[in-house]
């Protein structure tokens, strides 16, 4: 179904008035796309920006097929839309990108750790469990602690909890939500591999990531990953791309990782441009925005190069009171002339990610610093 | 007078709905601003994508007035705000930057002749004329041809006529408008020199480019203009940063420049983004709807270093009959996957500029190439 709007190109909505339907957007305007958005309200961040803008619910059949009926395709700003809607829409015949086949891959950890598993990729040892017993009995195999998580709904940290003991795994097991155990795992590091599928079948990669998490949120992402082997960058990306065409992704995927002494891991998969793409935005010739528009549409994809040798994001998050943001970004702007900053209109609340920089450089260290300490500074009024 | 949008930060607005506002925007989601546009219609290029979007005329004062009451400061995508209407916005206290009093510069190409020779730019010998006597005693000093100009409402070439002898300028000063005589100047090729400035006074220029014009219509912009000794690079510069200055600019200022034998001339100003500024989109470490956002704001600006050694930028005319741009798109990205492609959301006429391409590398041949390849398969569907 051509569904077209200005100068006859398509209409693509996403599902999700978050801040990456709000990046979304800003690629969308180069592309010359008409981009709708399926918003909560009219102050969500991509609603505060974009025009075609729709409020309804990503739990209602009835605002999804009627959103999507405008649609050329529908994409998303997240994976919280229940399977069974997308397959509802897949079976009326609306282009749902990716499908819900790719999509539950990215929404259950179990299903992903059992299809991981199944395909040979490196894979923590997990396994459901659904009383103390079963907790016990995996401890008694791979040893304590073990993460316990949410097989669905978890995001930042939320539905990960580190058990060291079965009486600490009880008000967890208690909590009703179906678990999975897994191997606490010796990491050194997080790395993420974020490429893009269309569904002709071509992909991109960017280079691979270091993020550094904080209270299970991620914090910075360092592009490349510093001091990554050429050989094990290349494992990740042939990772990544493997399982976007073995899970039938399109669009971009994100492969989480944790780098231990024993090699590459996969820690969780995200469909949609991920936050460990955002320095791509000024950091890549094609970012993951405008890529995964692309990908949606089965347009050919673009050149992933970086802009510079060393690109730094880190997240702003919010800290205590309301900061007079008008005020410190005159400050910022002041002391980082070429520091890229981005503000995502929503409403300031301890932790939350409202926004995020980026630094580009040629040497790392001054890079990295550049980022924090903006990030630093936006958040709390002081310079690191 | 402090108006705020979400996070707090300023709500700008802007007047015109093309697709300077249109790019605009896409550098106000990005700094949390919250971007205000007053259209002529809602299928204007900002329009199309812009939330805050306002319908009414430029021409009608309770129509700004209205508009600019609900912004911390008011700025302009084009020239054609009548210059008494935006007086009366400053004496009922509203913030417009620039002001009347800079923008009558660019709006009055005879204000503009008189203020540049009064402060000892170089400009080529002009005269008001209103006569066949005055053209021909301009000529008789000067020579012909006779470059006669509207002093007001021209641009893309329209509102300028080269004229070899008073037979040829009769029916044009019959026409009625308010009329500038110019010397016939055989220049070498065109650049422009484009800067911004912030009400505190602080200034940044990004390099010189070249502009390659055919039928008075900006084809091809070229960063760093090739070839062009540094000395000159510098005094055209200096010249912008001083107008800016003297002028009392506040945003970006493009001065576009004459290259002759004898040295510099200043052919035209514009007080807003520019065709000769959209390569700093993805060439520059600020763009300049980004600069110009900061300068009204009174920010501090950006960085204005370049993002590659040479980025080429060609402007997407419009063609004959109704293109399929999608599967153009298609084609051109599976050529050039690293191009930059920007698409204005205009219905597509001839010769109309309906969007722009940018190609950064580090030859510039070849570059220029690829730019050039790209606008022009856009255009027709047929490869150079």
């Amino acid at each position: 179904m051509a569904i077209r709007g200005a100068m006859g190109l398509p209409v693509v909505g996403m599902v999700g008035g978050g801040q990456l339907s709000r990046m979304t957007h800003q690629a969308a305007i180069a592309l010359g796309l008409s981009l709708r958005v399926l918003a909560d309200a009219t102050h969500d961040s991509a609603a505060l920006v974009a025009n075609g803008v729709v409020v309804g619910s990503h739990e209602s059949l009835a605002d999804l097929t009627a959103f999507a009926a405008g649609c050329e395709v529908v994409t998303f700003d997240h994976e919280h839309v229940p399977g069974e809607l997308i397959a509802a829409m897949e079976a009326q015949g609306l282009n749902v990108q990716p499908g819900s086949a790719a999509l539950l891959h990215a929404q259950d950890k179990q299903v992903m750790r059992e299809r991981l598993a199944a395909l040979g990729a490196p894979v923590p040892p997990f396994a459901a469990v659904g009383s103390a017993a079963d907790v016990e009995g995996f401890a008694a195999e791979h040893g304590w602690p073990v993460v316990l998580k949410a097989a669905t709904g978890g995001y930042d940290g939320k539905g990960v909890w580190v058990v060291g003991s079965a009486a600490e795994a009880a008000p967890v097991l208690a909590s009703g939500v179906r678990l999975l155990a897994e191997q606490f795992v010796p990491l050194q590091r997080e790395l993420a591999a974020v490429v893009a599928r269309s569904p002709y079948g071509q992909a991109a990669a960017w280079p691979v990531v270091e993020t550094v998490q904080q209270d299970g949120i991620c914090v910075e992402v360092v592009a490349p990953a510093p001091g990554l082997a050429e050989e094990r960058a290349l494992e990740a990306q042939a990772l990544a791309l493997r399982l976007a065409a073995e899970l039938g992704v399109v669009g971009v995927l994100a492969v989480e990782l944790f780098e231990t002494a024993d090699g590459l891991l996969v820690n969780e998969l995200a469909m949609r441009p991920h936050n460990s793409g955002h320095w791509t935005i000024e950091g890549a010739r094609t970012s993951q925005f405008e890529q995964h528009l692309r990908a949606v549409l089965d347009y050919p994809l673009g050149a992933t190069t970086m802009a510079a040798p060393h690109v730094v994001m880190a997240n702003l998050l919010g800290g205590e009171g309301e900061p007079d943001l008008d005020r410190r970004l005159h400050m910022l702007f002041g002391r980082d002339p070429g520091l890229k900053v981005h503000l995502y209109g929503k409403e300031v609340r301890p932790g939350r990610k409202i926004g995020h920089v980026t630094a580009l450089g040629d040497d790392l260290d001054e890079t990295r610093d550049r980022a924090r300490a903006g990030a630093h500074y936006l958040r709390t009024g002081s310079w690191l």
